[in-house]
């Protein structure tokens, strides 16, 4: 198979759309796009300039690497289409082991970008950490060589670390666009522009990475300020779900730095 | 008292030190520091090149205006001294009613900085949003007028307004430095740096801010995806504070999407 730069991508959603498109900028030959949804297919093929199918057993047996972009629960079924068979595969799921690849073919990895994308926004591949695995040394290095042209933070990580970065990630990501959400709500019943918070948001952020968090923790819960907490809980008794994620989320902070 | 430019600072904690340099910076003139802790007292008056004072009793009496940002609990307390009878006084606390210094004086106000502070981190008031009220006409604009000289972003709110944004200032900064700790917790038993997450959380808080983050919200709990969940607080299983805290948050990303 050898160190070769074309590639099929299976899957369309919003990392192999990335993925796909960043390895083209760095010269890698898309040959296909493999989505089960044709509208899907054929605007990522368009954009890759390739053709696309819609047929796992249509794909091309010629690429150096197949990029599996699909969800978690689709990945061994799309590996297991017999064009597939012995080819390098490479999956980008935080939450599979390669176990799954490793039945089909000898030689397998694992590239899982840790970012969150949508289609809509633009995104420089160079700052985006790239963890990799790879079945064996010489998969390991053609990954990981394909994995630098993309980005300058190229990681190896074991299935237990992705894990741990998925978990982190989800903290970091999901559940903090889910209380900036909430917080959102909270300020539009009372007519004010979301838009005050891009300070607070912003320096949030920046000490957070730059200290430690656990150092720089402050408000109520932490103070164990309760006449705060009371009143902030009487100003959302219209908003039980927002009253109950506040003070249960407190409770944790108070808890955490009572039991250190 | 007309709109003079100088003034006395009553707290040197996080914000009765940067609001002070701040307008310092600005031209306004500090004539003194009042805290009960000596030590903090000094540092602050040194750095303002000005008196301190210990005692509320001999806080001097020819200040334009009287900044009060001690904590929400002692403002009442501080406001009661005797040479701030009938100044012009000012707290800085969002959960405290105008009404608290009211008793005192028939000109004061509140100016809120949404914002979160550490001595030891310089920041900018500039882009700081500042909420003030004031008791009258004449007191309203006064203040609107210093506040203005800090940030381009002055805005009058009620009461209701800033217990809604603190509420908010809750969710956006004190949970999420929070989350932000217990992934770095996560990440650190697996001997991750947690450097590879900033690309990660200020993509968050771009995406944030720039969508709707109730329209862009993504991960397990969004889709509903209960294997990756599952595998999550299996991986969770010796931290079962942090498991507790993603099953309630996950459950409540849930029904907010499943009942919307």
């Amino acid at each position: 198979m050898g160190f070769g730069k074309s590639f099929v991508i299976l899957g369309s959603g919003n990392v192999g759309w990335h993925l796909s498109l960043a390895l083209k900028r760095k010269g890698y030959r898309p040959l296909q796009v493999y989505s089960p949804t044709a509208a899907n297919a054929r605007k990522l093929a368009a954009r890759l300039n390739c053709g696309y199918t819609t047929n796992t057993a249509r794909v091309v047996p010629d690429a150096s690497w197949y990029l599996i972009a699909v969800s978690d629960n689709a990945i061994a079924r799309v590996a297991a289409a017999r064009p597939l068979r012995n080819k390098r595969l490479v999956h980008t799921a935080a939450g599979v082991p390669l176990d799954v690849l490793s039945e089909f073919t000898a030689s397998c990895g694992v590239l899982y970008p840790l970012q969150t994308f949508s289609k809509s926004r633009e995104i420089s591949f160079s700052d985006i950490p790239l963890f990799i695995e790879g079945s064996d040394n010489q998969t390991t290095i053609a990954l990981g060589k394909m994995a630098a042209t993309l980005s300058l933070q190229v990681r190896s990580s074991t299935y237990r670390q992705r894990i741990a970065l998925h978990v982190a990630a989800v903290f970091c990501c999901n559940f903090v666009n889910h209380f900036i959400a909430r917080a959102k709500e909270v300020v539009k019943k009372e007519k004010i522009s979301f838009n005050v918070f891009k300070p607070l948001l912003n320096e949030t952020i920046y000490k957070a990475l730059k200290y430690n968090p656990i150092d720089i923790q402050t408000g109520p819960a932490r103070r164990g300020d309760s006449n705060t907490i009371k009143r902030h809980l009487s100003y959302l008794k219209d908003d039980p779900d927002s009253a109950k994620l506040y003070r249960f989320v407190s409770s944790s902070i108070f808890d955490y730095y009572s039991n250190k």
